[in-house]
């Protein structure tokens, strides 16, 4: 079980329920997933990350699908358990086909392969990478 | 300087040429960058790395810049400094724009933040998250 | 199951045992946990390890407990499953409250994101942070 | 240079010398360190991040000094050059010595070397370590 | 389960069945293992996958042994379950004894450590390392 | 420059310079490089570390150069600049050909994939793989 416990909605404070409920309004859903009621124990924190992740994830320059893809593929790489089973329904909810995860999966192979040949090799910054 | 060195296309075998000659086609470019030229002491190496690269990048269920950002963001989560520096660029010539890099590298950061606040909290996942 | 198995006390060589039992007056508890029945089937490792972690841990410029947080925070931010659940025991054991480790989780997170905005928007060291 | 390059304080909207502001109010220095210049280009995430880190690292359950030591951990530990310069700085001018520098180095390199082990061997969590 | 299943043999396509085959063939055994299975969803990444894991793996300059011990040194070094699980099977087929295993399960503790003293305490790279 | 500098042998005490000599006489050289003299602030490390190394590296079930290869594949995965400079240095001189550096990363490139696809697809380990 999760270090100090998960909080349920019933037995959550005020401060904690008004992010709760700004959750499943913001992602139209009627349930909190484990990560909330973990940080709830840290109000401050719950607080913080929620509203870090709602700003980050807004549609902007960048659509609401392509984050959720990146977010999905950044957990993927670092391979955190939960973040891959919780980003890749968030990923779905928002559009991902299972042609797209396979295809994000194959970029992410890719990219942690030729990471470190790049690394390995020692291959130095090419002068036109450079931003002058 | 890389380990083996840099093999310039004037001094490259056939077999290496052929390579570069498709990746400049390619990308309609008319240089090779040093990754490529580092590579090129290992000819096996080098023509399967570019063979896998253009099948994994070509445009399918996701799109060619799709695919260059989500490159990017797995190289910034590596902190791998040739790769970001490479493929800022090559995201760039795709049609990233500074304002999609600066919402990409912020959903890098987050992401980084709570695959971390997961872990650490030792957080199970939920049912609902599980492929059945 | 581990690797190689667990080795109990009960089937502990004299070896084994000499570093069990300095382990358990050591740490004064009556048992040994798995990381080190399973390090066992190497003692030249076992020994070597226990030798250092005992070095490393004992308090010095830094008290025991400062030393434990700092364990815990690498072992969140390198996601190892084994090594959280143990050293958040042990931290606990140390005298971490839950606003203690709340507060550690709350800088490995924001730590890991930082490190990936510095790298991915490849920030210079300023002159200011190199050492003369 | 910086991927956006670096926005310096004459050359700053009012929203950005807010922020600059507080920081060196808060850190009680006469200038900014080029990662809060680059994130400048991003003003939503240049406010976020800084409120955020002013929010984590204010003394709580733990002190200053603790917090920068534990920033410093995990920047080491995840090989972020411009955070370990940075850190290593922000962590001496909240007291920490060399002697105590050496201590945490030691201890993020016992971390991550038995972080491998007991992923390497496989080893089970114990039952005590688990939460109930 | 995996994200999109596991393809078993009698259900899969001949384009598939045809990679299993050989896997089979090259690896003298009677079954697949769970990896190639949830590829299969993606026969492209599957075909490509397979291939340039049996180019990589045959005997070369490095003897098949060799390879299989790297490759479990690397899935160790980061913490991927699966993979420690299966790569520790395949290097046992290819001749590793448990002293072998104990042997370089040390030297990945011990390169994850010195890794980050010499990150952490920001060592210069020797003039003689340095290729010329 | 390394952050507490670094410690020349002319300017060491008696139980650093046994270290130097110690390093100089194993490895039948005739100079210390950075890592070492960087260490040497803190002699309790420098001291268990290179013990340890001693320990580790000399050769036992796996050659000399088998255990080189494996710690310079470790340090190219986990991306360690000053690392994969001195530990190719030091697998050459083991005997490492440029034949074998290419195929090592190779491994390292696919091993990296590998890992990330197999976390990614969140497949589960075979019963065949575990320990019984």
């Amino acid at each position: 079980m999760a270090t100090l416990g998960l909080i349920e909605y019933q037995d959550a404070s005020e401060e904690i329920r008004a992010v709760y409920d700004e959750i499943m309004a913001t992602r139209q859903t009627d349930w909190i997933n484990n990560f909330w009621k973990a940080l709830a124990h840290d109000p401050a924190t719950l607080k913080r990350t929620w509203e870090s992740i709602k700003q980050v994830m807004a549609p902007g320059a960048m659509d609401a699908l392509s984050k959720e893809l990146i977010y999905l593929a950044v957990s993927a790489s670092n391979q955190c358990g939960y973040c891959i089973a919780s980003h890749t329904a968030g990923a779905r909810k928002a559009g991902m086909t299972d042609a797209m995860f396979a295809e994000l999966m194959a970029v992410v192979g890719m990219a942690n392969e030729t990471n470190r040949l790049a690394s390995g090799y020692q291959v130095e910054i090419d002068d036109r990478f450079r931003t002058p």
